[in-house]
């Protein structure tokens, strides 16, 4: 097993009608979970905030297709529906039952769809390379791929899946995750593991800037493989969170190769999030990653009005494929010849490094490039 | 006249020879003006935010081809250099002369070719409709369109032209505007009222979200038409600057279609700026947009991701084409059939209106559709 079911007390499985995927996963234990900043908060948004305070999982629902996003009061009743379906599928208690929801936004839930395919899964919930993969399927959207990612450090396991492959629209938007560790942890340290690890990771990737209504990233912490050393597990939450965010950013809409963008001598680690962030958003940047242009000048004027103080005539920026790397600018002096650089933008990823010597700060920020298959995709999707 | 030459005091002239264009402008009188907040900023730039403390001008020379950014110490030394050229041409004081330059980042001036342009267009200046439109033209990079505006106001006028059409790149960016009053207006009224102007035209416009290190726009006022009323000339200022903003977003690269955003019942004027700033530069409402496409769900979403805080249950959003609109969502509710509002998103200009129900603020910004255009135009270039 590559994912989730590898984590000792996961259970998974799922199954899709069309775009209607469901996916169910039982597993008991601590559990924490971060969410959308947006003001517009889909239904589920709106219950697991208010449930996650328990502290405690024994299960989530994932549905795919319709968002429960901007439907009232009468959406907020049917994500409490859908929970209750659920557990008792899974034989869990509703109030230890998360729910998550991405697709279209504006309609209603098919209820009965749901009941359905909740009595199809629920029996079937299997540890298995084929659950795990089955659920990781129904929660996808415009996906092209499934997204796992699995670390074992210290005799534990910190595994997840995810979703999300830019904003096709907040209709079919939404970065999903769900991270599972066997690890024995307190309930506070996990959350607090869980955003550390989500600012430095899913909070770096910046597909096409847009935010959806319905972003959700839930831990549980099972506990069967017994306590760790909190560093460790923090390296590891990291590992998985990273590698899910990556996987999302190679898979954005229309997406021809992954950008990277490591920013150093920053003030400090959020000064340098926040320079690679612009970078990695700038559409002259992505257009430029597209064409294979080592355009240095779209970079540092990206870095330039990220809000962060530095001095123009001491950074100095490298471009690479991430095992080799070539200068474009040394302490402020443009290099003459971009050949080599320019012969380093021909593969799938493309990596700027940025030291703006004024500090010690680090940060890396993830993306991809910006291609008429994105505005095709995003122009001719119809609501 | 349509533009500046219909200032009293105002005589301009310009030429081009391939992508490197000069345009000088003779007023003399106070004077203001705004930059870039880029903290990596242009030679002239610098040079020009300390000359503008003095209040005022006597004329201003323009480069276009070469930005003369990044370009260290020797571009500031060849900032003055051609700020003395120009002045000798123009016959004026080498510190009233202002200087703006647009086009490739971190190449040096070609001073040779400034100084010979300086020398043709000084003896040519003159006030016609030939000489404001050679100076529009020196001006344009990746412009297709001239920009001018002209308002008449109690006596006075106030005129503009201006350029920039996108951010092709940091190399080929920027957004320079230069605007002429007759009116006499003590210098520190001036610089307040082109700074509430600049505030609510040309800082609301979004092309595409990417901010260049040469942005400029300044102000003269000759006095010849003698005093006038604040109120009234605040208005026509704001005019001027409006026109030439949405020029300027009609003429994005590769746009088919002006995106107008306004924003009502924000808590204050500053949160309904930032509100409709952020839906004009979301990609999914600008893809949404070239494809014909009422997307209310977008719109919503970069309302809430805008950092402004409102009640998703009490908005209500129309789509319009500027004479007509039809709602999509009313007090929180979708309004089933969209139709109507897909129909009115076939011209050339479209219009959202949102009302967020919180307050009394209101504000419009601007923008384009984004299109494969603007990706085959900004991938292909190459620095």
């Amino acid at each position: 097993m590559k994912s989730i079911c590898a984590v000792a007390g996961v259970e998974a499985g799922g199954t899709r009608e069309g775009r209607f995927g469901l996916a169910l996963i039982r597993a008991s234990g601590n559990a924490a979970g971060v969410f959308t900043t947006n003001i517009v908060k889909a239904a589920p948004v709106i219950l697991m905030r208010e449930r996650i305070s328990r502290g405690r999982l024994s299960g989530v629902v994932v549905n795919s297709g319709c968002a429960n996003a901007f439907t009232g009061a009468a959406g907020l009743e049917d994500a409490h529906l859908m929970v209750e379906t659920a557990a008792e599928a899974m034989g869990i208690e509703a109030e230890e039952c998360g729910v998550c929801s991405t697709g279209v936004i504006g309609t209603r839930l098919d209820l009965p769809l749901i009941a359905s395919q909740c009595r199809e899964v629920g029996p079937r919930l299997a540890r298995s390379p084929e659950a795990e993969s089955a659920a990781a399927r129904a929660i996808m959207t415009t996906d092209t791929v499934e997204k796992h990612a699995l670390v074992e450090a210290g005799g534990i396991r910190v595994a997840g899946i995810a979703k999300g492959s830019g904003m096709i629209a907040p209709s079919m938007a939404t970065m999903l995750g769900f991270i599972y560790t066997d690890a024995e942890i307190p309930q506070a340290a996990l959350r607090d593991s869980l955003r550390r690890a989500v600012r430095r990771t899913f909070n770096r990737l910046v597909v096409d800037g847009d935010r959806s209504t319905n972003d959700t990233v839930l831990i549980t912490a099972t506990g069967e493989a017994g306590r760790v050393n909190m560093s460790r597990f923090d390296s590891a939450i990291e590992e998985v969170c990273r590698s899910l965010a990556i996987q999302i950013a190679r898979d954005g809409e229309g997406a021809t190769r992954l950008i990277e963008v490591t920013v150093t001598g920053a003030p400090d680690e959020e000064a340098a999030a926040q320079v690679a962030r612009s970078i990695v958003a700038s559409p002259l940047v992505k257009t430029a990653v597209y064409g294979g242009d080592p355009n240095w000048g779209r970079v540092v004027a990206a870095a330039g009005y990220a809000g962060v103080e530095f001095d123009p005539d001491c950074i100095s920026l490298w471009c690479g494929d991430g095992t080799r790397r070539e200068p474009l600018v040394t302490a402020g002096s443009v290099v003459p010849d971009r050949d080599r650089a320019k012969a380093l933008m021909a593969g799938d990823r493309v990596v700027f490094e940025l030291d703006l010597a004024s500090g010690e700060g680090r940060a890396t920020a993830w993306g991809c490039d910006l291609t008429e298959e994105y505005v095709e995709i995003n122009g001719r999707y119809t609501t």
